[in-house]
């Protein structure tokens, strides 16, 4: 037993090198980053973080520094299940979702780097252990860019050594959208992984209506479709617009998972480590979506992530996509030949440039 | 149109007078309580408020704080739907669920305040108006207690003008649970309205096991038996108990309460009106249960939601429990012969202690 002596957090605001824009969360100029710091008895950190797309990370920082201290310190670093439980309930009444779930990722992720570093085993090792070389897309976020530019911006992920590719669509008209998929088809040849993500923007009735364009195209999934909430809407658009269908991002609880796959809204269960409550939450969603024979693929934290899919058999790609913060890491994910490659480094084996990141310090 | 020129947030923890506890939150020593003021370009304020259990407060605040008034501040006062609609996006990615919910509840509380404050009328009858009186039951937080205690809190709850109880079941063992509802139902006499509260603490399976032990006992509900994540758990507990369910306090959306009435868990939808969003969702669940034939009741925060029950025609028990609050109200609310009446002040009508709050102020 080795407990937890202390727990810290950071919050930076990170801006972006070009704001990017989706169908519904506008334009981002920056992005927020929030750290969780574990430190034993043995004066072993283990790091965690969370991210937003530049909202909330206030109340985020609030939770981890007023809130979960006295939940955790003096408590088994090595229990983490244990603790999961304990903050969940802990903060439950008004906690449940959002900038909690956030916070208590960071948390999570923190003692599960903890843990592999005091066994010197790389995460993904330490949770099973399947397959390092995982494949990836590049995920753009390019709704404005006209076709001209979003083909120009491809072409550099396919110099990156990126070999599956996502851009976005959501734009006014359907015959808009249809004009950048079928560009992106031109461009990349009929077999090349191509996804499309939509950001929520839909009815279910217009999903079903532009998956049906889409069909041609050969997509690997269609992405967010409907509002997260709506677990009937992603049902009809699996059922009526024949292009797999991949969401999760926008979930927070290994419930929500549960209500969409076993109601059939989804092929691609998408969580996000950095939002899903954490890699406990995570490693359960890639298990269930396995005993429902379903390919499970990510949401951001690349970094991070692709442990978690190099551990696990159904693993679909890994989403990457930079947003600032890879300026602020020693070794950046590599990319070749399409696969990103799980580091052999203890724990997650991110070293965050620490004082680059105190400038950014909110 | 009267644009928003201000939003103001004050956090204040309230200590309870004696702890409460229940079979999931444990042993509650303080409320906290977050206010939103709004005020428009005639000087005129709205007052909103929500409420935790002793956790999140300050993140709660953060948001109303360093969130919010971007969003709000220059709209107009009266669009209270669209702003609903913008507040919700605005911070939906870091935000959805959780602290941001209750956030945004206290805001559109008080923008339902300032519009009957404008309009002259009470939220009551702003709000569709049908029935001021309002049937009301005492929500006892008492697991603790023993039968004894118990009974002589119920004949204090008697004196007091209710006429409808609620006690906390999830005890330990089924027969300290089935002993203090025969208890409490030979005392109160056979028609008497009863019902109990298992605070999400068990399995489908244990809480069908202890429904068909309540089910003698005549209740009005078993309120919240299994976590608010688990549906189908729910679906199975109102099949196979045999005994109405009550649920909703810890869902935070619409959706959720869709979810859960569309597949048939519940029989009483328990919005809380400081934590499903505000009013302006509250309405929507009670007209959404209208249309499944179901009566809603409520739960916390009774000076505002006998305002909310007064204006629907499917209105069941409002919940009365008085944590600290009532003590800095200059009229708490007032219940007579079991009912509690919707006050013809313009607004909430609420006069909060501001004085005497600030002395609690966190």
């Amino acid at each position: 037993m080795v407990n937890i002596t202390k727990l810290e957090t950071g919050h930076y605001r990170i801006p972006l090198p070009v704001p990017l824009t989706d169908s519904t969360h506008g334009v981002m100029t920056a992005f927020e980053i929030i750290t969780a710091h574990v430190t034993d008895a043995d004066n072993m950190v283990g790091v965690g973080y969370t991210y937003t797309t530049g909202h909330n990370g206030g109340a985020i920082a609030n939770i981890l520094v007023n809130e979960f201290p006295d939940i955790v310190v003096g408590e088994d670093a090595d229990l983490i299940e244990r603790l999961w439980q304990k903050v969940w309930w802990g903060v439950h009444y008004g906690g449940r979702g959002g900038p909690t779930v956030l916070a208590q990722s960071a948390l999570d992720m923190a003692l599960w780097d903890l843990k592999a570093k005091r066994a010197k085993l790389p995460l993904w090792k330490l949770l099973g252990g399947h397959d390092p070389a995982v494949p990836c897309y590049a995920g753009g976020i390019d709704l404005e860019l006209s076709v001209k530019d979003l083909l120009k911006q491809t072409d550099g992920n396919l110099e990156k050594g990126f070999r599956a590719i996502k851009c976005k669509v959501g734009r006014e008209s359907m015959s808009e959208d249809v004009e950048r998929v079928a560009g992106m088809r031109k461009h990349l040849g009929d077999d090349f992984p191509l996804m499309v993500d939509a950001n929520m923007k839909w009815t279910a009735d217009e999903a079903i209506r532009r998956a049906r364009a889409f069909q041609q195209y050969n997509l690997v999934w269609l992405e967010e479709p409907v509002i997260p909430d709506d677990v009937e809407g992603h049902v009809r658009v699996m059922r009526d617009g024949g292009v797999p269908i991949a969401t999760g991002e926008n979930f927070r609880t290994l419930w929500e998972f549960k209500q969409m796959i076993a109601s059939g809204g989804v092929s691609y269960p998408e969580p996000d480590v950095t939002n899903c409550g954490g890699i406990t939450p995570f490693m359960k969603i890639a298990h269930l979506a396995e005993a429902f024979n379903l390919s499970v693929t990510s949401h951001g934290a690349h970094d991070v992530t692709v442990h978690l899919l190099a551990a696990v058999p159904n693993r679909s790609y890994l989403e990457a996509h930079g947003f600032g913060l890879d300026s602020y890491i020693a070794e950046p994910l590599q990319i070749k030949d399409g696969k990103a490659i799980a580091p052999d480094r203890p724990g997650h084996g991110i070293e965050f440039d620490w004082k680059g990141l105190e400038a950014l310090r909110v």
